[in-house]
């Protein structure tokens, strides 16, 4: 690997994670994966994460663990509110040989911060408050304090003077305050020339459906038994929701490979690779429904409302959502969709029949150009031995082509069932819309 | 502390987590979480999870950091593949001083696992499938095999004959096998001999809803103050959707100082409380409802049809959902729910008279006994001066009692809006429902 930058070279980091909610398993951890996604946009490489209780002990050997994989920066996040057991701050000062010592600017800066609660709660506490902002203005020794965006000053912690160690940034727990303040450090120094000696890697996302994750792995020996220098790049695969994405990371110079790789894997697959940008099917229908300038309604029955969801996930839905009907109860179908009750009872909630005439109910239910349904048995229970749980039927109704159905069989349980459906639905109104 | 058992002790536990798709905070783990939670009802407590690559060094330095902790048991997820990347027993082979070699009973069990996927892909292999069962099939000496649920064989790793150190039980990384083997571990030496050491904790949660999280520190610190002994208890709180949950560890012997700390919650916060049994305000809903023998329907706006979906997620839905619009659009609230166009015209769509009118008129649209209709300003776009975003109109109709309606003013983005929308609306029909 070579670069024009003697100084540049592959920078590794770690993130701690502190807070017993994390530990416990009831609180998803959503800091330790969007340090890490910084730290690759910017060409570190993340060794691991650690979650950690609040424990003195437990977060000095954390930092500890974090130095031992010979990393150059670690970022921790949360322990930096006013009571005793956010800990974070001391800990670090104590494991970087800075004691903490109080600075007049954060002093400032959190009293100016606590001064706006204390405007909506006016009957609140002032000496309380004083004490708290007292110890939020403690930095270690040398450290470059990070102003705060909720009441919690961070701070950025080189090793003491003279010794080696990684760089440590000391972040807030909540991720609306934590976002903000690495965006503000990233210009900071020690981190702003940490950051400048790193080699960006190059990343690429492809997402295709329709294929077993087994097949993929068969294609990637295949290329490179043909010669495709797989080894060189960082490939990924992961199925999620019936998808499957390819992530793969590699250097600048590694640029014409990977074009080599995305056109075997374009050749191979074909239409079932339909995302190269990072978009989900949700944002490629979208973008469809809008340039025809043709709205969408929902007729949903297993999914519940999930698709109508996800498409209103964005914001601007309503220039191409009208709206949709949740038939749970075949009575809703018949009398929100107009599934004649002779079809449900002919051939079942289940069946094709039943999935275009709901296709074909939504667009009069809500008035619009295209229509979207989904009915098949969830599970637990309903399932026969002719339809077993997890058999879905879908139909997309859009103008100008013949409605278009597709069953699919779907493992697992009631909530995979469900989840893969929002999916799979998608990619048949994808399907419909690519005929028009 | 004291207990009965004199080799009773509160034991500590550490997750190490592989997976480079983890790592880069592309998949949401599942394992520390539910491998946290195991741990916590069999009385150990965790000391840390940490995520690290697929890299041997790290995964090395991984063990060494989780023993650093004094844990008394690893639990590893991941990297029992067939694939050379695949190295966690390896890993711990060598960090446990126990050289891995062939297991007959393994080399059997995984053979016959690898003959069912030859039965659904008969044209793959088999020299390949052989190697790869092969690999599959070493164990470290001494150590207790774990039959596969998938294609992966685990593993209960004792320290080397003599040695002090933590037992490692060494488990695959899909969740839906890492759970069953779990569960089949624990059963088995020297894993049951550990579990049967520890001193199992009480755990209780609360869950509340309409306060905010400063009060209730406040109370807290207020019920110390008042003599009791909450420091002898593990407290921790959390805000989520809106709700403040409180989970509560104890020792047995803490009982009747629990039922004073509860009986303190219910004393200051009444029907706030609404949940001590673990059940969301969706189980409680649907409680009253089957209680009742009465269906319910929901006409969505802003939540464009989370709320149904929320509904759906139990399995056993059809006999109290009876299904939904998502009326999105104005034009689907007038057509689909009969919302008069003067009233919108005048009230605005996110007004208490729209969202009565939406709930009422879901009763005809799907059947229903009950209705819940929810109507707001997600963002980014369409607030006012008057109606900011944030703003949520909620009503609920149930028979026998005056329609409820609520208002809230939800702070955060889209995503957080509609998530808080979803809560509040199930706890504006939890009140309608109590007043029955």
């Amino acid at each position: 690997m070579e670069s024009t930058d003697p100084a540049a070279r592959r920078l590794r980091g770690a993130v701690i994670v502190t807070g017993s909610e994390v530990l416990a398993g009831r609180v998803i951890d959503k800091n330790g994966p969007y340090v890490s996604q910084q730290f690759a946009d910017r060409g570190i490489e993340t060794a691991g994460i650690i979650q950690v209780g609040d424990r003195r002990e437990d977060m000095l050997a954390a930092l500890g663990q974090a130095s031992s994989w010979g990393v150059d920066v670690i970022a921790t996040s949360g322990g930096l509110g006013p009571t005793a057991d956010d800990l974070t701050l001391e800990v670090v000062a104590e494991y970087a040989g800075r004691p903490l010592e109080l600075h007049e600017g954060m002093r400032e800066a959190v009293w100016a911060k606590v001064e706006k609660v204390r405007e909506r709660f006016p009957d609140i506490d002032v000496e309380s408050l004083r004490r708290t902002s007292l110890k939020q203005s403690m930095q270690p020794a040398g450290a470059t304090p990070l102003p705060p965006v909720g009441t919690a000053p961070g701070s950025l912690v080189p090793p003491s003077e003279g010794a080696e160690g990684p760089l440590v940034v000391v972040l807030p727990g909540p991720p609306r305050e934590l976002q903000p303040m690495w965006e503000d450090a990233v210009a900071r120094e020690p981190l702003a020339g940490l950051l400048a000696q790193a080699i960006p890697f190059e990343e690429r996302m492809l997402r295709l459906v329709g294929l077993p994750e087994s097949d993929l792995a068969a294609a990637l020996s295949e290329f490179e038994a043909g010669g495709l220098e797989l080894d060189r790049m960082e490939i990924t695969t992961c199925m999620r929701s019936g998808e499957i994405e390819i992530v793969t990371r590699y250097d600048a110079e590694d640029e014409a490979l990977y074009g080599r790789f995305d056109a075997a894997i374009r050749d191979r697959y074909g239409s079932r690779l339909y995302s190269d940008d990072g978009s989900h099917v949700e944002d490629v229908v979208r973008r469809m429904l809008l340039e025809r300038g043709w709205t969408i309604g929902l007729a949903e029955s297993c999914t519940g409302g999930l698709v109508a969801a996800k498409l209103i996930d964005a914001p601007g839905a309503s220039s191409f959502v009208r709206g949709g009907v949740v038939a749970y109860d075949n009575a809703v179908k018949q009398s929100a969709l107009g599934v004649p009750a002779e079809m449900l009872d002919t051939y079942g909630a289940v069946s094709q029949e039943v999935a275009e005439a709901m296709a074909q109910g939504v667009l009069a239910a809500v008035g619009s150009d295209c229509g979207l349904a989904i009915t098949g048995v969830a599970g637990p229970d309903g399932g026969t031995e002719e339809k077993p749980v997890g058999t879905v039927w879908f139909a997309a109704v859009v103008p100008g082509v013949p409605p278009r159905a597709r069953k699919v069989w779907i493992p697992g349980d009631r909530a995979s069932v469900r989840d893969r459906s929002v999916t799979y639905a998608l990619h048949v109104l994808r399907g419909a819309l690519e005929e028009v």
